[in-house]
Parts: C-alpha cells; sequence; structure tokens
C-alpha cells in the first residue's frame, strides 16, 4: 500500500500523467496547459493553496486573496501569456467571518488588476480549511510560447528582478522585526506577466519557466527538460540588497535564499546570445545575466570555485 | 461579526459579487463566465467539491474524478459551449493511498472523454480531506450563447432527460439494496455537452441552465434573471421510472425528488414555440416540454389544481 507521503509530489504528479494524459497542445511539464486555436495558444493554470499548508500566520485575507491569484498569473506569464482571466474556487469554513472572505476578494482583484487581468468569477464551498484555488487564462501567438524546454549549448541563462527576499521573509516571519519589504516579496509575490510577453515578444528567448520552486530547483528543471547543462555564475546572482542585510543581521547567508528558497516568483529563461542587445533594449535592468546553458552538468561558479549546484528547495507532502 | 453559516451561500456570492466585479463580458449569474476572442465566447467555469461535503460514504474514488469532472463539464454545457478543455486541482492528505489517486484521475479522464474535453493538466497539493477542483473551458459562437436570462412570457419551458433519479440515489444511499442505475445517476452525472451545443446550434432556445440544484430552483432563477414567472405542468414532469419504483418501495414521492433534489445535471430552458418542431428534429425525444414562462408568478399545475411552486433545494453553508 503506497501513500503519498511515501512519494512526495513529483511522483504522484508522474504516477497521475502516465494516468490521464494530459491531451492538450502542451503537456504537464511546463508550467501551464496550452491549447492551440487558430494562430494562438490558449494557456491555462490551475493552483491550490491552503491556509494551514501555504500561509504563515502573519498572512492577511488580503494576502491569500493576491497570493491565490499571483501564483497563477505566475504560471502563464512564464508561458509568454497575455492575461486574459482569473477563476477562483473558495473553500471556506463555516465560522468564517464575511469580513476575512471580503479581504480575500479584495486582494484577487487588486492582483488581478495590476496585470490586467479580468476577474471572471469563481465558486465558494464549505470546506474545514480556507482553500483557494485560482485558474489564470491567458493568449499568446503560437510562434511565441515560452516553453521550459528550448535551451541549447551557448545560449545565456538569465532572471528576471532580484532574489532571495522571499526567502528571507520565510526566515524571519517568526520574529518581531518582520521586514515590512520582505513580508511583502513573500505574501504579495508580483507575477512578471510584463516581462513574461516581452520575453515572448523579443523572439530570442528560448526557454523559461518560474523561480516559484527557488532558483536551483528551476536551473535544474530547465536543464532536465531541455537536455542542456548549465554554469550559474554566483557573484552575478542579483541577490536583494535587504536580503543581504536581512542575512547579516540573522547570521544567514542570503544566497542560500536566493538560491534554495521558493516565492520569489522570478521568471528564469534562456536567451540567444545574439539577441541580448535587443532583450536589453526591451527589458533595461529588468532582467540579469546568471550563466550560460552548456553541454551537461550544473555547476555553480564562483571566480575559480566550482561547485555542483544542489537540485533543492520546495516539496509538498513531504514537509 | 457576521460569519458565513449565519448568511448562507448566496449572500456570500452576492457579497463576493459586489466586491469583485466579474468584469468578463458573460456576469457571474451565469453557469459559466465567458470572454469574447472575435466571433466567439471563451467560457469557463470553476467548481470545488471535497470528500466530506459533497461525497456520500458509498462513493469511489474514480466516481470522486468523474463527478469533479462532470460538474465542470455541466456547467460550460449549460452555456451552449464546446468542450475544449479541463484542469483539476487536487487537495490530498498525506496518507492518501496512491490507488485512490489513480482512482479519481481514471474518473476525471473517463468523464472528459465522453465529451471529447481535452485533460488539461492542474496541481496537487497536501490538504486535511480530498479536495477536488475542476477548470472547464469550451467556446460558444457569440450569437449562440446561453443564458439565464432571455426567457420571454409565451416561451415553452422544457428540460433534457429525466428526474428524480438522482434524489432517489441520495435517498436510498445509506440502504442495503441501493439501486445500481440510481447510484451512477448521483454519483456519475452525465454532462449534457450534447445537448448543450445542440440547443445553442438550434437558434430557438431563449435561456438555459443546469439544474444541478434541482429543478424547482432552477425555475426560480431562470424567472428572477429573465424576468419572467413560469407554469409548471407537474403532470408533464419525465420523472423517471426506476425513480417511481424506488419512491413505491421507500413510501416516499419521486415527484419530490424531481422538483427539489438536485444532482440530475439535466438542463433546463425556454424556447421559442415556434422554434420546438425543429429542436424536436435535432434533440428528438431527449427534451420535455414541462411548462410555459407566463408574465408573473411560478406555479405548479395538476390539472385543475394549482399550487405555488416552492424555492426549495440545495444550499451550502447551512448543511
Amino acid at each position: 500500500m503506497v501513500r503519498l507521503c511515501d512519494i512526495g509530489e513529483k511522483s504522484v504528479v508522474g504516477a497521475l500523467i502516465d494516468r490521464i494524459g494530459p491531451s492538450g497542445d502542451i503537456g504537464l511539464g511546463d508550467d501551464a496547459a496550452a491549447v492551440r486555436l487558430g494562430s494562438r495558444y490558449l494557456v491555462a493554470s490551475t493552483d491550490l493553496v491552503t491556509r494551514k499548508t501555504h500561509f504563515p500566520k502573519p498572512t492577511t485575507p488580503f494576502q491569500m486573496g493576491w497570493m491565490a491569484a499571483a501564483v497563477n498569473l505566475s504560471d502563464i506569464a512564464a508561458m509568454g501569456a497575455l492575461p486574459l482571466g482569473l477563476l477562483v474556487a473558495m473553500g471556506l469554513p463555516r465560522e468564517t467571518e464575511l469580513e476575512t472572505v471580503e479581504g480575500i476578494a479584495d486582494g484577487i482583484g487588486a492582483c488581478a488588476e495590476q496585470v490586467s487581468a479580468e476577474y471572471l468569477g469563481g465558486d465558494t464551498k464549505e470546506t474545514d480549511d480556507i482553500c483557494l484555488v485560482g485558474t489564470s487564462l491567458g493568449m499568446v501567438r503560437t510562434d511565441g510560447i515560452l516553453l521550459r524546454s528550448g535551451a541549447r549549448p551557448g545560449d545565456l541563462l538569465a532572471v528576471t528582478g532580484d532574489l532571495g527576499l522571499a526567502g528571507a521573509g520565510w526566515a524571519e516571519i517568526e520574529e518581531e522585526g518582520f521586514h515590512p519589504l520582505a513580508r511583502k516579496a513573500l505574501l504579495e509575490p508580483f507575477p512578471r506577466t510584463k516581462e513574461g510577453t516581452i520575453l515572448s515578444a523579443s523572439g530570442c528567448v528560448t526557454s523559461c519557466m518560474d523561480t516559484s520552486d527557488g532558483l536551483a530547483m528551476s536551473v535544474h528543471e530547465l536543464a532536465r527538460r531541455s537536455g542542456v547543462g548549465f554554469k550559474v555564475d554566483r557573484r552575478a546572482l542579483p541577490v536583494h540588497v535587504d536580503a543581504r542585510e536581512i542575512g547579516d543581521r540573522l547570521g544567514l547567508d542570503a544566497m542560500d535564499w536566493a538560491l534554495h528558497s521558493g516565492g520569489d516568483y522570478q521568471l528564469i529563461f534562456t536567451l540567444n546570445p545574439e539577441g541580448e542587445p535587443r532583450l536589453r533594449s526591451m527589458l533595461g535592468k529588468g532582467y540579469t545575466v546568471i550563466g550560460e546553458a552548456t553541454r551537461e552538468g550544473i555547476f555553480l561558479e564562483d571566480g575559480d570555485r566550482r561547485s555542483f549546484l544542489e537540485d533543492k528547495g520546495f516539496e509538498h507532502f513531504r514537509w
């Protein structure tokens, strides 16, 4: 008798893939599914979050709603899709205060509005714990869809924005002096839909995904799906200055958060080096080149030193 | 301090609508949301079901998966949409057996296959109770979308298939001699997507919804949304012969199930009387005319006797 806690989330997903498909035009292995409609793909993603498992104690109802929207919008951002709409099903305990539900609704609405996604509706049902399930819908030209496969040796590896602040938020969440920016980074991650559509339009991005499970696991995933290796330049990683400061204060290494903590919800991608000037002109300082795709092996380089980059980060069912 | 259990599901949904839209092209009041894409609508619906609240004890994993798919596909059927795809997010307790998850996956896949919907993927997360959240996607021509509003006095009122068998299944679920057909009707409802697309194509259907909350509540809902009344001919109601038999055996009135029990997942609709011959030629015995839209009042007629049709059926948070 095999139970889920014995095998971990990735194995469960693997068993499910073996069982039922998927039969869409783009498979389960990417951040979102895609169905071809003429010259475009309809891109869709669904994610389930619960108060008990996904929301640290200080999370406000507004932030729960924001998170439920953001994680799903991040998934379609990773495919390069323009957000179209968002649905959210809510499971709510009987004793929930109406004010809490209104806060959740406000958070959903605020996040959707930030990225110009239409809130399309949802469902409310009774459950034992607050459970929010968003579904995001987006559109992308068939020749502009971003997948996890597609990186080639010689491509540059890059990431949007900064890293490590969500990890700093996790580390400090029980502390009195909880850093307001770290809290916001952790509990109100910003879906990079704007960056995703620009990466798609640039024509030079060869693979992409979001860093919801942390940078290291994302690098390994891109490597597996593209059949390449990577070298990551430790010194180039855009660790957020406040994450460094919090790390110094707590006696912890912010680099660990940048590499292995989930929650930053940046986009990690590879690009054809010839396209780099064009992408730079489109995105400016919105991204940082952090390494290069190679034939094999996944290494972290720090000047002359080279170490293996551990495939370590989030996994559910083993918490 | 207002809690959800004090106000009921409909009020919660009302409060949410006031709060966040929806901003889609078709509102929250219908079975599904719709976004216009050129000459078609993308139609989407999401529904959350949990083992504790929605699945009676004898429900198999296969049936849980089927149900999660079916309730969502029924919602887009009610809009007249051709099924495009289905996503399902699963919340699963750590102790769940892998076999259970595979059964759920098989049920999802089987139901999606029956209506030619692509299974697009999903999500798995840890929760305390099994929680399945489907999202169905469909397409319908903008001039063929079916809404709850649109009925006019003089329109015929009709329903697909038979009624009451799911209610009989509920009534008998704890019994030894549980009727196999009633069990199936209750636990593996068939989404009427084929009928929905035909109703849409007929050009004579003026309003439509599914009977997931029971026939009586659906009639009241069509009346409210269309601004009409209805008279329903009790003798015309297509009560399933096996529901009658089970009712006789249990000393209960199958007519009560037909009117007030949820779970039959038929489509109830109004049609322009002039279009009736055409619809009959398209759907044959697949539907029954059960009444007529009027200016006001919602009555059940039984020969010369006329009574008010009670707005009674399912409601969550008050269970």
